[in-house]
């Protein structure tokens, strides 16, 4: 949580969030950053009604704010409540959209470094996008090479996709390719998994908690990291020592060119 | 910046960055958050032996930050000192990557909500990558109608790769498809600028410091905002009321389905 989106949620009269969330700002939703401010709180897929009751509190005259996990903007609150005051006749009220990290960041922190090159983002959940389309998605990023990280992996009712993505992937990539997956980063009962690509099915841990993170062709596994690579060269150099600072001991890469 | 990388700073001995990024930490790199550490700045290009000199720092016996700017997992420093030491002979060195708020995000929420849906980050940095295997992203990313964020656009020498992503974008997107610039966000300087997509070149704020996002072929401008649509039904609703706060009043779009 940045401090900027601390200083939004302690300084406003009203907060807005699905339940769970709210819980992770505050255990009990009394003490702490939400005390003593109204809690508007609802169930997944409730989020056009959320949205709506932020508008109205704010209309009242609250400063209102509307809880995302991670980054508002990334497939979060912020285009719902946009898209709700983008409308004819709704109401003008004053919007700031609060960054954050979003999961493609804190689970890439956590697997090593997986997002060193181009990659991206795709959403497994068909209740607002039509299976086509998604596999349209995931053959385009096979095809383009990139690292593919993939939100809202899994549920319990929504299992196909994960399923589609992986025949998918098959396809294009070495069943070698390192996946990443990481469920509820950050939180008490986080969990980081690497398998290979080969193995990405057998995972029960996959849920709606989770981020999935799949290599691309250069991506390798070091010890406990997966990485790829950025395109430096970084060659073995038997004659580099690591030896107490000394400026000219710097081992510098063939590639480093001055500007 | 998150506390937690606040607090990574504040307690190390050496800071070690690009210079331009440790003057955002601290103006005159000796007061606030630098005061009293020992501090380690380099040009451009000078990714490897930063990491390097973090290394021996290290290996000296103190705490390092190695700074990058947004998230460092993101084409950042993450990978880098992952790469260095895993070769072989590299010393053991406990490493902890502190996930940030990348460009994608910050930008993002400065246009409004245009990564509402799956988007992909390429960089046109050339300096890494085969100009062959940009091209590959680009159409690769146009062929999947991902929304594309360009890292690293153009800088006073290398401007092709910006040239050769319109020409592609060009091809398989409208020439009004909504195009974001954001330049040093949320920095003294920052600038703001919405063109359509046949204007991308004419824009002469694109520089190093520069993030473009290209809707997909959904994307709209409404207003000051650029938007992507999530897929929610956000329907024209004219016997809705925004009025003040009655749970009874609010409009429940019909898409809404209780799990």
């Amino acid at each position: 949580m940045t401090p900027r989106a601390y200083r939004a949620v302690k300084d406003c009269h009203v907060v807005v969030g699905y339940k769970a969330y709210l819980q992770l700002l505050d255990g009990d939703l009394t003490r702490g950053l939400l005390a003593g401010k109204e809690i508007i709180s609802s169930g997944m897929t409730q989020e056009l009604s959320r949205a709506g009751r932020a508008i109205e509190k704010a209309l009242a005259g609250n400063d209102v704010c509307l809880i995302s996990s991670g980054d508002p903007g990334i497939y979060g609150m912020a285009g719902v409540i946009l898209e709700l005051l983008g409308k004819e006749g709704a109401p003008k009220i004053p919007i700031e959209i609060v960054p954050g990290v979003t999961a493609a960041s804190s689970c890439a922190s956590l697997l090593g470094a997986p997002l060193m090159n181009d990659f991206a983002v795709i959403s497994l959940s068909d209740l607002l996008t039509d299976v086509k389309v998604i596999e349209k998605r995931i053959r385009s990023a096979c095809q383009g090479d990139f690292v593919i990280v993939f939100y809202n992996p899994k549920s319990k009712k929504r299992t196909k996709p994960l399923e589609m993505a992986w025949q998918i992937l098959s396809k294009y990539r070495s069943l070698r390719t390192p996946v990443g997956i990481v469920r509820n980063a950050r939180r008490a009962d986080e969990e980081v998994i690497l398998v290979s690509l080969k193995d990405l099915l057998t995972v029960k841990q996959i849920d709606m908690g989770a981020t999935v993170i799949v290599g691309n062709s250069k991506t390798f596994l070091k010890g406990k990291y997966m990485i790829t690579p950025r395109g430096y060269e970084v060659k073995e150099n038997k004659n580099a020592k690591f030896q107490t600072p000394n400026p000219k001991s710097i081992p510098m890469a063939n590639s480093e060119q001055p500007r």
